[in-house]
């Protein structure tokens, strides 16, 4: 409704009535107009109607949805499926263009203008969580292993003949696969556990000596090197890569650096790290998981750098159109929050940390058991399970009581003889979870994250330490169930 | 998104893409303008996409809808539920005043506004279908029960102390309980049997008479009459209502008119004969149901007369607010019909009825039956049971196979002895169905009302042909069994 | 999916995993039969999704939803409109059948299930709220003035000949005109100020002398009397009548007390009366309005009772189906609710009331004026306007800052000479809003109902303070302005 | 609602009614099992209340969605927004596991399980459409370009070293640019105009001696080919290449052939040129878009085989999870259309076609032109544009007219002088669109395309006209003007 069908409506309703709805309507419009002339997160977040709205007026720039449209293509977003239809708010041409993610569509204005908002709305959010050097970002409809393997791809073409990805080791199986998706070798750099604590981190030296010639030189082996890929947000006791001085390394040496930061974004530390890293060495692309740090469904992330040319040339390399769901989702949730709510989402995660630490140090107290003391990682908390004999039932009875999430780590102790290694696309491990061979005790992992309620983390107590007792009870009768038997057998 | 932010939409998105789009979204504007200009159906019917945003747009303009709104009052449109608050669109203040149903609300500009269309809309419709005189009107939310209620309690505040309605029979209980709800005498004015016909219709000038005294004048009982209570559309073989005979006899008498036109206005001939008792006389209130007429859900009613001032009267007798969802509902059906789509559905019913009586006779035939011969209802067909013992059971049976909507009468000849009569409200029917007492034939009504398909059609006559069949074979066994049981007795 | 459904998705997906799903998917089944066989609000509130397969499973249990379905009648359920379909969850039979609106009906077994589910949730409600003697009700698609009036038409049924109602006056339109509307007389019982306070009520007592003979007998009036017509929930400085006292003299009379509950759910203190005027005396109907207590939009009441005959009898009088809109979304909210959030609610008002009280009253003493002592109203406050020259500018300027449902009172003082007196409906009030002639105080309303959010009344007082500061400046210029010009007038 | 809850609705609704509303209700439960238990296309399509259900009950097995469910991990499918929790009806866990996109999900029973209902819906699809040989495949959520490239990268692991690609030259940017972000090199083999028609065609036996030595022997070069890369639905005048024997080729070289069938699902004939050519050949992988074929939002496609242990080996080398939009629209779509409305779909292309063809001829001659003569391309026709000097005008003119899709392609004599060749991805073309070089004609594109209505078609017919008739017109005026000027200079 533009002012001339408001004055038209004053000749239906009480003329002041619908004077004042106008002026609400028209605070509306208001909201429209700064978002696209500022170009970052509304201060406060839409609420549903202005979202919805928004959506119903972009979808109407699109060609499919014109009054009088007709299609004489192959291709003309004809949607056969009334669901389908609504739940793409009317737009179904995606995004991008044969061979660039971000072009400009013809028959697509809304949903180009959709993607436009959510790469300002995305990298404002990366501005605010403490980033503000990756100032360039697209969005792209692929989770984040797919997302570090077109990153490769755009290293391939920068760096024709490089295969080589020096590659700190982490036991997650996406990101070496993704490396060997896009025809990589990775070189693994070995994980060291902390000599007075239980940390596992990499010693980012060791990839300077690497890469360098007997003369204390980069240049000839830096050729068969295509980046270092780096870690951030982990699962304890690993602790997220020395971006600063992996930067340093990668500018000096010339070689790119590329940063998995799946679920690194609720994380202040590590923004910041990522923000100094940009600000005294080279970042050549961070990537991050759009469910992990924005809780929208799986299926998207950001890559972002401080180079626009950077996420130009990876766009332009996209080949052909994408599926926008994942660019809308981030777009609308990004709205719904606004500065405000992601603000308060993030720092409602930062408060909750040291209480869950804490509860979690009561009950592995309760169970002669510790918190693992890994100071870096303030996502991911462990705490031990060296009292337990089979410390992987207590993760399979926790997802039975619907707790989902919690990682349990065998100590090779535990194991029985013979466990063959892990496989993953090819490599093997002889121990695979704990980032690091021969880690001394088995742990169970919890995360902190982004989005957790408080009533879920008492939940999730209880019932952890009622899976314990059960566990404890179970083990303490097969013991006594064993010496019986023993007993038994030393008297027959 | 006004014009200023398709400009700011250029910044972000290829120029000309925007303004292709633009010219889309302005062709979209215009619609609405159309409508709150022209004030009648749209030639084409609006797609899911107009409407949805128009209902976004409106909905605007209600208080609880403003950005920065706050309740201090006792009722405040505040919706705890998500679903609820959706399905309504985001308003929730009804429709009306204390006291005046179409009293514009001070918090409610945007629901008022679509009572106002829905106005518009609702007697566009009524002119299209054949009766222009009937250009006033209310929606209501409320059946037609209660809708011929209201109106009877406006009349009655009309002709204080008249408490009796003239009321040619018709077997419909909802039309009998309005009247005693509304605390009134019926005199039922009974239905007579066609000499060479089936059909069974009542004679007006039994009325007049009644309304006579001696000297041939009206004066003296007339104030006791509250109203003639007139029936078109009814289940064959009763016809509708003569109204133009009806009319002139209340402008003769100075009696008001009320027409029931529950299902009327799907039908020319009806909507016809009403227009022209508008011309030649007195015609008060025309009573229609939504649902039965624009395919909505149950629960409103669209209450028209020839005289603003009545409307205008019947709505500030309504005391307090109402519930909006018949007429939002109405609205919605209208807009998305357009003229096209009203006049298709009504046109589409016109061509089935003919196909329909055809295979209805084809079918009765073919079990030794025939059609009723009625040409005065051109919306409810009946074909004879008569050669079936157990009628009901035939309807019953298409209940059972998904048919529904077919109605059986039993004959009294087939009831079985000491038969209750019906009791409706208090009054007595020694039979009831067939609108009179004695009816000779056992049948069975099929309506061709609007909305029905041809593909239902055909499942219906398939179902149908199988279950006489079915009845037919059954009575013969039992008859057979019959016959058996009397041979064995008299061999016994 | 059911349990087959459920195995042969393990012929799909892993089958752990589908068990580990088909658990969760029982619990939410395990929702479903509590509900239904326990028959009151659950104990936790339902999620959406839970919601929302309730009412898609329900309402495949209309026939027009059978998959192989035709219809043959003139009432099929047939909706043109998918928007309009999808609104009311794919059920279009709405409630009811000629002439009982709580009937079941054999097109719509489903609609008729979500109205029996939300009478019991209905009754359940008003127990929690204090009232467990309210044990059965109706819930109609009528908002208080009509649902009155319904009462009204069925106690004219019951009590022939009896048009008059003992009315405790309540300066309310809807309450009035549902009298005038049904056709009655009401008797107006006046209302007394307090003499060491400033509440406003009436005295019981009036209205059983008014009932009696001079030998203190009650026979001969009170056929004449239709009913009582108390009312509980109401502006200040009105309180609510006395319940249980005028239950003893309906009691005592042999005479209906109807009770204009409107908003008073939401007050314990209410509730409690009226449970206790069940217990000690006569009460025959409780209407309460859905929108003002429960959050759902306008349009619908309950109409409770201690006797399930008399809403039985209620129900039947009623012609014809009706729109089942208000009862389902009632029925979407109580569930939405669960008991806790019910009670949760109810709570938070209560909490929030002294608070306003305490706040209101600071605004009050900075501007020189003082809350009006009203013990006897917990759900209304007021606050004096004295010090004001034109009390009335301050509601319409909160109205244009976006604060809705304050009301202001102007005294008789304050009016300008020769002001006409107010007519409803025929009926003539010298001076109407305050429930009495000559109340010496301009106040201003606010009400503490139930959904008011902290913040919202942070804004109000905000602008509140404003607004007053800006009348408070602008009358100060207005008296200076005329002393201005009395001085010149004086030089001139 | 479980026969339990039936039962116990019998409690509260009249038993017959809910038992014959438990009769519709199972009839829902049996599409279910049907579905999962004969897992091919339903022989109706489902309506939207079938289809919505069954969603609404699938998530309802993933972990999020349980009642009481808390989630102590770094990925719980959370989700912030509602509408982004609706538009995916609670799912929100993506499609696989760290590198297996088709591995199902602990945590996602339900988005597991639509996956897997999506690939036999998906492949019982082709089987319809003529393919039944492509009994396995995956529906990627990326586009075709990057299904092609997903191919390539599996390819790539198969067969270490090999980098080329034999590529029959097609003029579409997207399948030109997947190649070279796999970092793969494009042997472009010429397509060569018929000499006694318009078509352009590639001719196999090219690929056939490429790929020889001078032995005649395949040994030596082919382990350097990746594979072969055909097209088959194009834009006229190219028509699609010949499957069938580039089969028989790959199999005698032991070469994979990877077939780019982006839109020839809805085409017959092509579909039963793969048929075949699975049959006497070899054939690796067919990718189709879902948006081109089946009506659904851009952005998934499916990659097909005869071999389950590719799709398997290529699922298993995707890198993570990924979003399943894609997957659950085609899921939704294929549902709704069932066996009966896939072939309906199909089968009114097939109609339409020749009308097209006729038109579009009859509008040629009108104006001089002529449809290109190109038998074997029944997707995408192409009339001339010789007699105009500025073809390209046209396809803007009908843009501009709200007709999109047409392509027009400016033969070069018509172009300006020194027009640069086109770029793609690093490849110069001297002339780009009609898939060689010198083609002697103009041209417009026009395609019969799946989903195209008789409306879309009669209104792009009378538009053509109209632009044809302006371009004429003005194209006269030019030249006009040019000899009048000619003129006054020779005069002059």
């Amino acid at each position: 409704m533009d002012d001339e069908s408001l004055v038209l409506a004053e000749g239906l309703v009480k003329g002041s009535y619908v004077r004042q709805g106008g002026e609400g309507y028209k605070r509306r419009r208001k909201l429209v107009k700064s978002l696209l002339s500022q170009r970052r997160l509304p201060a406060e977040g839409w609420d549903e109607k202005q979202v919805e709205l928004f959506l119903a007026q972009v979808a109407l720039l699109d060609t499919n949805n014109f009054v009088g449209h007709a299609g004489a293509g192959e291709r003309e977003g004809r949607v056969y499926s009334d669901i389908v239809r609504r739940r793409h708010f009317g737009m179904s041409h995606g995004i991008g263009r044969s061979g660039d993610i971000s072009a400009h569509q013809p028959k697509g204005a809304g949903g180009s203008l959709l993607q436009s908002v959510c790469h300002f709305l995305a990298a404002d959010a990366l501005r605010l969580s403490g980033s503000p050097s990756l100032s360039s970002c697209v969005v792209v409809p692929m989770a984040t292993g797919m997302a570090l393997s077109m990153v490769f791809m755009w290293l391939r073409k920068c760096r024709p003949g490089a295969t080589c990805v020096f590659w700190p080791r982490i036991d997650q199986k996406t990101c070496l696969k993704a490396q060997i998706y896009s025809d990589l070798e990775p070189v693994i750099v070995p994980q060291i556990k902390e000599e007075d604590g239980d940390a596992v981190q990499s010693n980012p030296e060791w990839i300077r000596h690497a890469l360098m010639d007997e003369d204390g030189d980069f240049f000839h082996r830096k050729d068969h090197i295509l980046c270092i890929l780096a870690t951030t947000a982990c699962f304890a006791p690993r602790v997220p890569d020395d971006i600063p001085s992996l930067a340093v390394i990668a500018r000096d040496a010339g070689i790119p650096l590329v940063v998995n930061n799946a679920y690194g974004v609720q994380s202040a530390t590590i923004m910041k790290s990522i923000e100094r890293a940009c600000k005294i060495g080279r970042v050549d692309a961070v990537v991050q998981s759009t469910d992990k740090n924005f809780m929208v469904p799986v299926g998207g992330a950001v890559i972002a750098s401080p180079s626009a040319e950077s996420i130009e040339a990876m766009s332009k390399l996209y080949p052909g159109r994408a599926n926008s769901a994942p660019v809308v989702d981030l777009m609308i949730t990004l709205l719904a929050m606004g500065a405000k709510g992601w603000k308060e989402v993030l720092n409602h995660r930062s408060r909750l940390l040291p209480e869950l630490k804490a509860r979690l140090s009561d009950v592995a107290n309760e169970f002669g058991e510790r918190l693992l003391s890994v100071d870096g990682n303030d996502v991911s908390i462990a705490m031990t399970l060296d009292t337990f004999n089979h410390p992987s039932a207590i993760g399979s009875a926790l997802f039975h009581r619907n707790i989902t999430g919690t990682r349990t780590f065998v100590a090779k102790a535990k194991l029985p003889e013979g466990r063959k290694p892990t496989s993953v696309g090819g490599f093997q491990f002889a121990e695979y979870g704990s980032h690091i061979d021969g880690y001394p005790h088995s742990y169970l992992n919890v995360a902190c994250a982004i989005g957790l309620e408080e009533s879920e983390m008492h939940v999730f107590f209880s019932r952890l330490r009622k899976v314990l007792q059960d566990q404890r009870k179970k083990e303490e009768k097969e013991t006594k169930g064993g010496k019986d038997r023993n007993k038994d057998e030393g008297e027959g």
